[in-house]
This record gives C-alpha cells, sequence and structure tokens, in this order.
C-alpha cells in the first residue's frame, strides 16, 4: 500500500497519547492557557480523580504539561511547547471523530 | 489559544487508536495488503499472543479491519475503508515519533 517512508513507527506518540484519556486532556490544555485539576474532572466527565491524577503525573514526567508557579495552594497546569507540537495529531484525531462519531 | 472549533472533540478517534498497541498495528495493516496472525507477532515486538488476539478482535469488531476470504486455514486480515480513514492520524503520530525519539 504506503511506501514504509511515509509511514515511519509510531511508538514515541503511542507513549505520549495512546490512552483512554490522554488526548481528550491534551485537547483540553492546548484550548486554555491554563487548568486546575477541578476544572479538569468537569470537562473530562467520567475520569475518576485518582486517573487524573496519575494521567496529569505521567503528561508532567514526559514534559508534555508544567505546574503554573501560583502564590495559592491551588494547583494550576499548562501545556508546555513540547506538548504543543502534539497538535497535529489531536487535530487530526478531531477531524476523524467529527466524520465518525 | 486555539478557538474550540478548530479541536473539536476527539472522543470517537481515542475509541479507535487509544491503546499501547492499536496505533502499531494499524500502521502494519496501511503499510501491507493482508496480515496474517504471525506475521503481526513477529512486528509487533514483544506484544503478548493474548493481547494481540484482544486487539484483532476489536479492531473487527469497530469495521477497522477484516478478515480475508481464504480457502486454508490461515486467519488473514486485512484493513477495510474505514480504518484506511485513520492514515493521517498515524501519520501525525509517525511524523511526530520521528521528530521525538
Amino acid at each position: 500500500m504506503k511506501p514504509a517512508d511515509t509511514l515511519t513507527c509510531v511508538k514515541a506518540a503511542t507513549d505520549a497519547v495512546g490512552d483512554k484519556w490522554t488526548p481528550q486532556l491534551l485537547r483540553y490544555f492546548l484550548l486554555h492557557t491554563s487548568l486546575r485539576f477541578c476544572q479538569l474532572q468537569e470537562y473530562a466527565t467520567g475520569i475518576n480523580p485518582r486517573t487524573l491524577s496519575a494521567r496529569l503525573l505521567e503528561l508532567e514526567n514526559k514534559g508534555l504539561i508544567e505546574k503554573v508557579p501560583s502564590l495559592s495552594s491551588r494547583c494550576e497546569y499548562r501545556i508546555t511547547d513540547k506538548g504543543k507540537s502534539l497538535q497535529p495529531i489531536i487535530e487530526a484525531m478531531g477531524v476523524w471523530s467529527k466524520a465518525h462519531k
């Protein structure tokens, strides 16, 4: 079908976005300057708070989001440049979802 | 950041490709006319045979791959048109992976 060089290994991107919640969380981060835990919980309807904590920690450890320095005790996150570089994948997923919902 | 309408809901695509092995398996199906179980197992290094069986069944149930009618007893699969429509996502994941490996 397609020559191999136009469909290169997808491993790194799968490690970054290959689970049930991460594409959705990244989409929220791409749409907002910064987000608090409770806001994410509201957007990602049905997510378990422990799952959300685990996903945020993973995204932070992978350098895709970071904590916003703040004087308040509330923890706030924003997307990093590395996280923003995933936008073409999230956009392609949005296009497909719109056509197949 | 981005207006909401350019980053629409990614749920359907996440259901289709949002796990550890599926993007990789879809990539192999996009690259080959048809594939047998043992070939997939060889390509997807490290995949557990039970996991591979489960993923193939899921892909088949979602209409993304189908069994190739065959006279031999060996089960062979090929990608469907719906599966092929995921190619822009798999390509975007390949581009990102190449830049971030």
